[in-house]
């Protein structure tokens, strides 16, 4: 059975969100990002990990695959028929590409992970002046699309709702962008997503509690 | 023909190196993201690309396509038999995609793009704490390899190369990883990696003029 090393609402949260969709099994294995550690076992993560960050999938022969978008990309051509990426060859492939590096790059790398790590004012004030353009991207492909890539949902739409959930707690008003709220909306309303969130908010609460 | 929107020593030299590997003809178009504006016309770059942001590659039915990872991808795609990405279905296309998300997200947005844009002391002191250890995964991992994935030269070497010849300009002395150090030396001793590289350092050094 695969395996997801997650933190709950970090962004491994999108690979529980693409596991569901695609009505595959999985276990779930959580870690403590802070401290390193594997929650079920107080065990060392950087054995696991060197890099020390989720998703990890544990492969079925074993190997471990690290980053999201290559983590998505597996999930989602492990069960084709759910059409959670465009199959290769199809010019829409490099779509999703292109989405998967701006949202991991743009706005998790670029903005979500200085304001949960660095935390520092030094550290987030040029971020943050930014964060408005980068959110215009996606808020004006969303003006008059139901979803990221094609006509269905795909594994950028559960990188990027994941990412839209985080602005919140990061201290970004996404109502100033009607597009993506509105999209985020009709996101959290599928079974499997606002499943996996239901999920992973109940673990982070007992993790703060 | 295709054409390439680039800047000189920015990211999208990965994709000018991609294209010269793979033996594909191109218009290279120059950007001044400073003021982003194209340098032959002077005309409003964001017309273009209204991220601002290079690599832009304007493919042949006129469509733009953006962030290295696609771009990458599409390049090596035109032109299998150059061997540049494994194809779809080999289990390494996977980790094709995990080290061009790293290299995106954990070399050059974490860290060479707050270096070399935003500047300040304050943007700076926690990337810069962390950039050790963000090289010693790559570091470690071409300790007994010559290439990143496989057996041969991928547009994950491209892009890595690129980020690796950024690292000194933006203060990291690489010669602490000898692996690192050694495997951007092969690559730059390529014909098509030292001509790509050659070029845009002409051309910067126009810039800087």
């Amino acid at each position: 059975m695969l395996q997801l090393y997650f933190s709950p609402l970090a962004c491994s949260l999108s690979s529980r969100i693409a596991l569901m969709e695609a009505g595959l099994q999985a276990r779930y294995r959580q870690v403590n990002l802070w401290t390193k550690t594997r929650v079920e076992d107080d065990g060392d993560f950087r054995a696991v990990a060197p890099k020390g960050a989720v998703p990890v999938l544990v492969l079925e022969n074993g190997e471990h695959l690290t980053e999201s978008a290559a983590v998505l990309q597996y999930i989602a051509d492990l069960r084709p028929e759910a059409g959670l990426a465009p199959r290769f060859g199809d010019p829409d492939r490099y779509r999703l590409q292109e989405w998967l590096s701006f949202i991991g790059a743009e706005i998790h790398k670029a903005f979500l992970f200085p304001t949960f790590w660095y935390k520092d004012d030094g550290s987030l004030a040029k971020p943050r002046a930014r964060i408005t353009q980068t959110l215009s991207v996606p808020s004006a492909h969303l003006a008059d699309r139901e979803f990221l890539v094609g006509s269905r949902f795909t594994i950028a739409d559960a990188h990027l709702a994941w990412a839209l959930l985080l602005l919140r707690p990061a201290g970004v008003d996404i109502a100033q962008f009607p597009p993506i709220a509105s999209y985020l909306e009709r996101m959290q309303a599928r079974p499997a997503v606002k499943e996996a969130i239901a999920t992973e908010m109940a673990l982070r609460k007992a993790v703060a509690a």
